[in-house]
C-alpha cells in the first residue's frame, strides 16, 4: 500500500500548472499530465509522475521543449507519417490516436508511424483510446537500446513494448501491454536497490553470460561496455528467448522502420539528449468482421472462462491481460490516486521551485 | 544431418498424388502438398510432410474432405470473414491470403478472420505471401487447447502462433513465427522418446506446479486431467509468463472472436473429430508508410547490424527471425528436401496402399 493517496483531477491540475510553467502549451500540458497521472491510478507506478522530474530537467536544459509542431511526411484516408521534430511525445501520440481513430471512423482502419518523438509513458493509453472506441487498438514504440539479441553480448533494441487492446461491454477491455525484454531497467534498479540477486534469465553481461548482479549491470549498461536486459523467454532458445528477441525487432519494424527513424542500438539516451524514439499506432473497426455487440459478447465470455480457470496451489486468482490495471484504476477514481513517500517529496520539491501548491492528500 | 534429401518438386508431386487419391481437388492437393513441403525445406520438420498420415487419416475417416466451399459471412473492399464449414485449411487458407493481398493492392490494407477451418501447417507461410508482394503479412491461429493461464492449472489457450514478415531486397525477408507457449507438445514429445527431464518453466502439472516428467505431462494432457505447456516466460510473472499468456489470448481473439468461432478452452482435437480452429490473416501495403526502396534499405540495414552484434561465448552467431528458415530453405532447393528415415518410411507406406511410387532420394 502506498502511503498516500491523492484526488486524480487535482493531481492532474497539479502537473498540468508544473508543465505549463516549464513553458508546454496549455494543451500538451494537459495530455501529459493526464497520460503520466493514468499510469499511476493503474499502478504503473514506474512510467508515472515519478517521472515529472525528468521532465521538469529536459525542459530547462531544452533537450524537450513545448509548441513544437510535426511535421507530415505522408498521409492516405488510412495512414499517416510523422516526424515529430522532437516534439512532446505525451500530447503529440494523443493527437495522433485521435487521427487515427478518426481515419478508422471513416475507412475501417487507420496507421501512424512516427519518428524523432519523445517518451510517451504508457502504450496501453493509447491502444484504450481506440477500443474504447469500439476498435482493436495498437501501439507501440522503441525505446533506447538495452536488450541484448538471443547468443549476442551487446544491446541492440530496447525494451520496446506493445499494447493491444480490444474492448468487452461496460468498458471492460481485453488490454496487452507489454515490454518485449523479461523485465525493464527499472525493475533491475530496485533489485539493485533492495540488494537481491537477479533472477537467472533477466540479463547478461558484457560476455554474453547470465548475471545475477544488479550492481554491475547498470554500471555497465550506463558506460555501455556490454551485456543487458534480455528479451521475453529469457537467455538462448530453452525458453523463447529467440521470440522475444523476434519481437523487440518487430517494434523497431514497426515504428523506426516505417517512419524512417532511428532503429536499433543507435536509440540511446544520454543526459544531453533525449532518445527521439519512433512509435506506431493502429486502430481497427470491430464491424469490419462482426456486430460490435455479439463480438463482445464473446470478448466477455473468454474473459470469464479465464477468471474460472481453476488456481494453481498457493495463488489467488488467474487474471487477463489488464484487469490489474482497471480494478486500481476503479479503485484510484475512489480513493484518491496512490504514490509513495517518495514521489510526493519530489512533487513537492517541484512544485515549491515553481510556485505551485501540491493538493493535500485524501489520506495518509 | 536427415539422411535423405528429397527434390522438392518430386515430394510435392508425390503428396500432390495422395491428397488427389484421398479425394481432394487438384487445386486443394496442389496447396496442401506446396505448404507442407515447405515446412521441411525450411528444416520445421514437425509441421511437414511428418503430418501426411494425419491428413490420409482425417480424410479417410471423414473427419476432414476435400471440395468443401466457405461461406462469405461479412465482407468489405479490406476486411472478409468466413466460416470453412470445415474446408482445407491449408488450401482455404492461401486462397484467402490471395483475396487479402488483392484488397490491400487495392485499398492498402486487407484482412481476413475464418472460422471452422482445419490446421493451417505454418504460419510464416501465408505471412510470407504478403511480404513477397511489398507488405507487412500477418498470420495467426488458434489450436487446440493445451496452455495454461498464469497461475492456472487447467488447459485453456492453444499454442498459438502468431507470424509477420516484413520484407528486404532480394527476397531476404524479417519472418517472425512464433508459438505463444514457450514450446509445442511435439518438443515434449522427444523430450519424453529420449527421456529427458523438462527444463523448468515449459510446463505444469495438475496442481499447476511446475514439472519436468514428460511421460506424466502427456498422459495427463491426453486424457485432460489438468497441466499443460506454459506460455511464452514460463511459470508464474517472474521471467514475464503473463506476457506469453496475453499473447495467446490475443490470438485466441484476432483469430475465433473476430470471426465468431470457438474460442479457448472448447477448442479441442480427438480422433473423431478435427479441431475446427480459427485463423486471421493480414496484409498492410508499405507505400502506406514510405518509398518501398527506402524502407527496405533500411530493414537490410537493421538486420545486418544484427548479424553484427558480437557473439557470447560459446555461441557462433547472431541470427534474426526467419534467417535459419531461409537459409535452410535456399539448401533445400539446391540439395534436395531433408526428411528423416523414418518419414521416408512413413511416406513409402501410404503411397504404396495408394499405388503412388515415392520419389528417389538425390542422396541417401
Amino acid at each position: 500500500m502506498e502511503p498516500y493517496h491523492i484526488d486524480r483531477t487535482a493531481l492532474e491540475h497539479f502537473c498540468t500548472h508544473v508543465f505549463i510553467a516549464l513553458g508546454l502549451s496549455e494543451e500538451e500540458a494537459v495530455d501529459s499530465s493526464e497520460i503520466l497521472v493514468s499510469a499511476d491510478a493503474r499502478g504503473i507506478a514506474s512510467h508515472g509522475v515519478a517521472r515529472l522530474w525528468r521532465y521538469e530537467n529536459g525542459l530547462r536544459l531544452g533537450i524537450m521543449s513545448g509548441g513544437i509542431q510535426p511535421t507530415i511526411l505522408r498521409e492516405t484516408p488510412i495512414s499517416l507519417v510523422l516526424d515529430a521534430n522532437g516534439a512532446m511525445g505525451m500530447s503529440l501520440s494523443r493527437k495522433t490516436m485521435d487521427q487515427v481513430i478518426e481515419k478508422a471512423k471513416v475507412s475501417g482502419v487507420g496507421f501512424a508511424s512516427i519518428r524523432n518523438s519523445n517518451h510517451f509513458g504508457i502504450a496501453g493509453y493509447y491502444s484504450e483510446m481506440a477500443a474504447r472506441s469500439d476498435m482493436i487498438g495498437i501501439a507501440m514504440t522503441n525505446t533506447a537500446a538495452l536488450g541484448v539479441p538471443t547468443f549476442g553480448t551487446t544491446a541492440m533494441f530496447g525494451t520496446n513494448p506493445i499494447a493491444v487492446a480490444i474492448p468487452g461491454h461496460e468498458g471492460k477491455l481485453f488490454s496487452l501491454d507489454m515490454s518485449t525484454t523479461g523485465v525493464t531497467r527499472g525493475k533491475i534498479e530496485v533489485y539493485n536497490r533492495e540488494g537481491h540477486p537477479l533472477p537467472s534469465g533477466w540479463a547478461v553481461d558484457p560476455t554474453g553470460a547470465v548475471t545475477s548482479d544488479a550492481a554491475r549491470l547498470l554500471d555497465d549498461m550506463l558506460y555501455q561496455r556490454g551485456g543487458g536486459l534480455l528479451p521475453l523467454g529469457g537467455a538462448g532458445e530453452e525458453l523463447g528467448g529467440h521470440k522475444g528477441y523476434g519481437l523487440a525487432v518487430l517494434v523497431d519494424m514497426m515504428t523506426a522502420i516505417l517512419s524512417g527513424g532511428t532503429f536499433g542500438k543507435s536509440v540511446k539516451d544520454s543526459e544531453a539528449t533525449s532518445a527521439r524514439v519512433c512509435h506506431f499506432f493502429g486502430a481497427i473497426r470491430l464491424d469490419l468482421f462482426r456486430d460490435p455487440d455479439e463480438l463482445k459478447n464473446d470478448v466477455d465470455a473468454l474473459l470469464s472462462e479465464l477468471n474460472e480457470t481453476p488456481v494453481a496451489e498457493g495463488h489467488k486468482r488467474v487474471l487477463w491481460a489488464g484487469q490489474k490495471e482497471q480494478e486500481a484504476e476503479a479503485r484510484s477514481d475512489v480513493e484518491g490516486v496512490p504514490l509513495s513517500a517518495n514521489v510526493v517529496s519530489q512533487l513537492k520539491s517541484i512544485g515549491k521551485e515553481l510556485g505551485i501548491v501540491f493538493p493535500l492528500p485524501l489520506s495518509k
